[in-house]
């Protein structure tokens, strides 16, 4: 009998594998996996889910954001929904792991609480978009259910011109109706599963994290204004050289990061005028991605960063402008939905480890009206965002098992209540 | 008398300040001045350059490579001929005086010449092509008069696809006749006054320099690969950010080149991938220019330069490439000439300041087969390559005359050599 369940075991989360690999194949483009916002192959992911999610008994439909939504309803009572799911959309030239093993794996939980026979409705959804690709916003599909989408949105174009009403519109939806895909307020909570696209669990030898929460952003644009000159006549000490201040910075910037805790900062992009061998660079601008768990954090290092530049500029007779983008404050999980799945991790087995998220999920936007947790599961090489994102099969049963505690809990909690 | 001379002298300043002006009008572009090649405005030039020849009493032909060549031939002797000159192409968007004031300075030095009656011929070069704009190779006009021209460059297209050939064909002139432009062997030498194109002289308060050389050029591109990877997800200790480790090697190229005398080294361009502000750079290439007057010393710097790559790339587990793309040795000028000039500049009533040139000119192409000279004139501001390019009234004056002074000496030799 445990042989035969073993053996079951590793055969659901090598198919669960299969199956993200399988859709990661319903591309727009051949050979690679991209699957932007309502494209054909989103319907081609629709169909599919489809028929996984009518075989457990789910209904299914989609709704006017053009997120697939399976309902599992156990029993004609009026419990509070329990929702599960992550986003079916890519970036370009993606993984086949990012946000599908989420939907995938959600659909084995359910089949985790059929066979205790729960009786609280769950609800499986693959949100529409969450990368931002087409309409360079992202969360479209969360937006929409957690009741934040905002209209306006919809005159957004893409890279094509196509506006987005006109989007859902071709994809058979009526944007009109996107109000409608907001969730009602019989929510228990919301759990998501997704690979965690840091190298933070391989790292430390562990399969599953339990997300404290998301990690507040800044974005900031600096632009080191110097003096272009010519790279053979300048001497060395009459030069302004905003390229040489900027790598002053970045060197000061990369120091900091590395003895505060918790933090990262990032410099990922750079412009340079005017970007020729033989001349002195005059303009540089760069990007900086500045996290912290603790907004008190991320906003002290952001003033640091700045102040260091506006020294650097000053000491070297350059001029420093600079322009916060984005100051997005940290959003943290449910306390009392997380300690379940915590609970869920211990009793799988693994260590419950809490880590924050440094990327954006659906979670950060669900969890602005619904107690919402997260698993994390290692990736191997940190690496997401690529085709050579993957995952281990045995973590991804681990993430199985956890559903089978983290359904146990709960109806366990379900019986204790009626009583 | 003094009085009437010295407005004189004034004017002609100031006339061939505006005479630069005048041609810089003479462009592809209306409102900005780009003259590549033998493109049209080249024809406008030569119109203007030819009538102000002919009014010398010179006689004006236009070689196969599209330079324009003025001969003042006083007498039937066979005195060896001095050539003096400059470029008439120009950069994208450039100034008005790069090249072009040392082609209508050295008409002003013919002036000289004949107000002396000094029996020597002079003949003014006015060089075809040097910025290597249109067919990415420079120097076109004075390596056909050098004799050193490379038949296999009429095969070079433009970026519109123009053939070299068949450009030269377009203008008038007979592609087949280039090995014709080759100056005879009865040079004396070859003098060029030039903008300085670099902020030396006026750092140091001083109107002119004679340049001692063109400093010898390295070209290299280096590659530093680490790992790209999500901004938000990946701690620092886990990173391998190549801009990162790029950033502490410019700070250490910059800090030891300021240490170095005579050493100029650039990074002028970079390219990230995937330069995205929320993606950790995964590789990021670099130039690195590297000039020196003396060899030893620029090939030395080179190489601390690729060593301290490899040991900054090592030590944060990167990868280092490094390739070299040039490596042009220094071209002396002739001592003999070059004292000349220092004398006639001393006697102008300034000091002999010399200074090497960082950037390249015709002069390097010459002096491989004449005795070269080059007079500098300061750079307001350093400035060059750009419309805010200038020169101060009182420079060129000086510069006039120190042709009166520098002729009174040819003139004085050749008196000395016949007696």
């Amino acid at each position: 009998m445990t042989q035969s369940a073993a053996t079951t075991e590793v055969t659901r989360a090598a198919a669960a594998i299969a199956e993200c690999r399988l859709i990661a194949t319903m591309s727009e483009e051949p050979g690679r996996t991209t699957r932007r916002f309502l494209t054909p192959p989103v319907a081609q992911v629709h169909a599919h889910l489809r028929g996984r999610m009518e075989a457990l008994g789910m209904t299914v439909t989609v709704d006017a954001a053009g997120n697939l939504r399976g309902l599992w309803k156990p029993t004609d009572g009026d419990h509070k929904r329990l929702i599960l799911g992550s986003h079916i959309d890519t970036v370009p030239d993606a993984g086949a792991f990012d946000g599908v093993l989420g939907v995938v794996l959600a659909l084995e939980w359910v089949r985790a609480a059929q066979a205790l026979g729960m009786p609280r409705p769950i609800e499986v959804i693959a949100f529409s978009e969450e990368e931002g690709v087409r309409y360079q916003v992202p969360f479209l599909g969360s937006r929409a259910v957690a009741g934040i989408f905002d209209q306006k949105m919809l005159a957004c174009e893409d890279a094509e011109g196509v506006r987005m009403d006109d989007a859902i519109r071709a994809f058979g939806l009526d944007p009109a109706r996107i109000s409608e895909a907001r969730a009602e307020d019989d929510v228990l909570g919301f759990v998501e599963l997704h690979i965690e696209q840091g190298p933070v669990l391989e790292a430390e030898g562990l399969a599953l994290a339990v997300v404290q929460g998301i990690a507040g952003q800044s974005r900031l644009g600096l632009r080191f204004t110097g003096q272009a000159n010519h790279a053979g006549t300048t001497p060395m000490h009459l030069r302004r050289d905003a390229l040489a201040a900027a790598a002053e910075w970045m060197c000061a910037v990369e120091a900091t990061a590395r003895e505060a805790k918790g933090l990262v900062a990032t410099v990922g992009k750079i412009a340079l005028e005017p970007n020729a061998g033989n001349v002195i660079p005059g303009v540089v601008s760069v990007s900086l991605d500045v996290r912290h768990l603790r907004n008190r954090e991320r906003i002290h290092y952001v003033q640091e960063f700045t102040r260091t530049a506006t020294d650097i500029a000053h000491k070297r007779g350059l001029e420093l402008e600079w322009v916060q983008k984005m100051s997005e404050r940290t959003v943290h999980m449910d306390p009392l939905l997380s300690a379940d799945l915590e609970a869920a991790v211990e009793a799988a087995g693994h260590p419950a480890r809490r880590i924050p998220s440094g990327a954006g999920h659906d979670s950060m936007v669900m969890a602005t009206r619904f107690p919402t947790a997260m698993l994390f599961l290692r990736s191997p090489g940190g690496i997401s965002h690529h085709p050579a994102e993957t995952v281990l099969e045995d973590d991804v049963e681990a993430a199985i098992k956890v559903g089978e505690f983290f359904m146990r809990r709960m109806n366990a909690q379900m019986k204790l209540n009626s009583e």
